[in-house]
């Protein structure tokens, strides 16, 4: 008990210090580390499975509407990324430059991708020929680097992992079309898989993607009231093709330039997973992603046949379920706090009574209630309490959301909002660049997205009183 | 039938320009093509979903012996290469050196990962304190980068994917074990998924790996009677532990250094897989790692009820298999060329008349035999002709090697094998590095292992004439 105690103890409060609590559950999860490479991660075993199993989820979800993966080169010649006039300014404030190859001076540096639309360019004003070629639908899974002064992590690092998708239509409304789909599958996967609720919208001008004609966004709320952009989808329209020369044959044998799309989802989602579900004991994990959804832990596994047991309920669980035993030497006290502060899911005790009466208790992670469930029946029971864990915790972030979530008609009001408690406010907004600069400067909350969803909560923008038609949501943001 | 010629004619015939023929399967396959980055691939859909079958395959082989995976920067400080002496001088002749974040010159300059070695030390100089912390079992796959100067697409370029072992042991038994365990790994890996029989051995001193104390290597036969070394595993002792300071407690309480692994394998086995196994009709692939298993061709499919028929059978077989129907507007002999071309196991018939009779013709790539199947049992009927295919492709690659393999006992017949017929030719070697020189000095070939099955071909060296103990296979290389 005294162990027990200690480790908790070594997580910050998040009341006290949200930061250090974030801090804290990465470095005791053992999720990741910074390395010595200024701004880079280590992502340790624990974090990387639960990209993994992001990554496979994400990727059936792709595949399914057609999107082929592929693999684009890590470097881009600087000339390529000056092809496109806003994403260059966009993007080489921040990228790391190689300028030499073992002991000679490149011709031309080239920069570490910070993204790759200019590759994925180059490619399809080569591979693409006539409608016939139309679309293309490519994804690649790699790091990209950008050169951040301040970062943290998972949320904001130099190096991180992601998948970019790219594609080339024919026609503006299936670029369009694209665009959005894209956008419904983060918002699903965000919802059915790591149960967190997010807002779809439009990004202003002012926010959208250096380069992009129109970009989407889903933003989901974390518990200390900020918000976080979860992923988001970007119709270039036929920018990029013009910047580029895609163009391909129509079939009354015209020249076209194609449209076209990109969508991304990163590492910084685990962010989101850790500050959406996370409590004070530690980690939460949606069972759906869990790289263990349930730990067995023996008790009194000294005495005769609990181990035996143990083992075999483990290899019969294991067929269905991503499992651990943890027949260590540790007391099982400090296996219960480890494992909540792991976030998995369920644990399942396993002691000689049990055994005697056929029978294991499941404890829920969300709430520590136990239930006692016969040993002949327990693959049902624990399938059905990871879908209920799956639910509350979904139901759980959506409550936190709402809670988080005001409107304000004036200025005033507003500001308050934004400085006493946080979260989303949603406030109309007249369209015009200066009052987003107004609110930022005011008030350190920026336009998150206008969201599909409108509402009609006054006839002025909340800054500057001049007609509005448009409902934005804003709030301060990772 | 003019189409299907020209398609075929398009591809170089392999005894005319074994080069060439490599070169245009690629081409015409859409495996992989040349960036605007020098010597970097852009690797496309079909050829990035072989090295996706290879990557899911051997990762659930790896994660079977224990091993976890991680990720960690692509960069590495300067010093941090620096540390281990005979590792530096191997890499930083041919590293991509970073100088410049943004607009700001970097105090250190960083290098693009060649290999991880240094990183995973780093790593583990903070993470290892005691007993209890070991074994370490981690892998990545990830990127690398090393400046070549002549490059060939999967076999040698700037870029390439791979994936790299790098484990921690207590004991210098324990990190041999787990040497030689990979190199099975990967040899079984070869022969079962891949029908690449492979050459088990240890690598001279001269070929191993830059800072490793053992080399050990699998090495496979091409068609054209080069050498491919198609995976390696290292015993680096506690050479890279002394000079990272990687220590732990044992149980009597002393400070140890730990032995440590690494292992790795490529998209260079890409390449393998089409030289080993490709013909003048194009690629040959390995019903296992194969992205399209088999390819439904409709007969006459402007017939009633064919296309229902065949897209029915396509449902069907999805559930099993991983299945393609083309029922594009081109000929069927454009379509059987395209996908004998693109290497497909088995090609399945279904016209009009199959229809009526209930059956299907299933085409097998091997050898163009055709098998009239019943399509009441076309599931078993294709789940055996494909386990045939794998095992015949294995066998004719396994005799192909037996036919490249020669020995030889004097340095006459030594120098006339590898002149005139190429393949291996297996030798005595007096251990001496001098005469390694001279052989590639007069032949052009290189040792390519000391292998694990040795025979005693005779008494002395083939290139000096001193006492030999050693079994060498030799022979030209890529």
């Amino acid at each position: 008990m005294a162990q027990e105690k200690k480790m908790v103890e070594e997580i910050t409060s998040m009341e006290e210090d949200f930061a250090q609590w974030y801090t804290d559950i990465i470095k005791k999860a053992q999720l990741c580390e910074y390395s010595g490479v200024r701004g880079c991660m280590v992502i340790q075993p624990y974090g990387y499975a639960i990209w993994e199993n992001i990554q496979k989820n994400l990727d059936a979800r792709f595949k399914k509407t057609g999107v082929e993966n592929v693999y684009m080169p890590m470097f881009i010649p600087e000339n390529l990324l000056q092809r496109e006039k806003d994403h260059v300014e966009g993007f080489a404030p921040e990228v790391a430059w190689v300028t030499h190859g073992g002991t000679e001076k490149l011709q031309e540096r080239l920069c570490v991708r910070p993204t790759s639309e200019t590759l994925f360019c180059e490619h399809y004003a080569g591979a693409i020929r006539s409608y016939r070629d139309l679309p293309k639908l490519y994804n690649q899974w790699c790091s990209v680097v950008r050169w951040e002064k301040t970062t943290r992590p998972f949320l904001r690092s130099a190096e991180f992992l992601w998948q970019e998708g790219h594609t080339a239509h024919a026609t503006a409304e299936e670029a369009q079309e694209r665009t959005i789909q894209m956008l419904n599958v983060y918002a699903d996967f965000c919802e059915q898989e790591l149960a967190i609720p997010v807002i779809k919208g439009q990004k202003t001008d002012k926010e959208k993607f250096a380069g992009a004609h129109e970009t989407y966004t889903i933003e989901s709320m974390m518990h200390d009231g900020k918000a976080l952009q979860s992923g988001t989808s970007h119709n270039f329209g036929d920018g990029f093709a013009k910047a580029f020369g895609i163009q391909y044959l129509n079939d009354n044998n015209e020249l076209t330039h194609v449209h076209q799309t990109s969508w991304g989802m990163s590492t910084r989602i685990i962010g989101a997973i850790i500050m959406v579900h996370g409590d004070d004991a530690g980690l939460k994990l949606p069972p759906r992603i869990a790289p263990i959804q349930a730990v067995i832990v023996p008790v009194a596994q000294h005495k005769e046949g609990v181990l035996e047991r143990a083992n075999a309920l483990y290899d019969q669980l294991s067929e269905k379920f991503r499992m651990k035993l943890d027949a260590s030497e540790k007391s099982p006290g400090w296996k219960f706090s480890e494992y909540e502060m792991r976030g998995v899911p369920v644990r399942i005790e396993l002691g000689p009574k049990d055994i005697e009466n056929n029978q294991a208790v499941l404890v829920s992670r969300i709430d520590r209630s136990k239930t006692f469930v016969s040993l002949d029946n327990i693959e049902e029971e624990l399938a059905k309490m990871l879908d209920k864990i799956q639910a509350q915790m979904l139901e759980a972030a959506k409550q936190n959301r709402e809670e988080k979530t005001s409107s304000a008609v004036t200025y005033e009001e507003f500001k308050q909002i934004v400085e006493e408690k946080g979260g989303f406010v949603k406030a109309m907004w007249c369209g015009d660049e200066a009052c987003e600069m107004k609110i930022k400067e005011d008030t350190t909350a920026t336009s998150r997205c206008i969201p599909f969803e409108q509402e009609q909560l006054a006839d002025t923008c909340v800054c500057c009183g001049k007609p509005a038609t448009k409902m934005v949501y804003w709030g301060k943001a990772y």
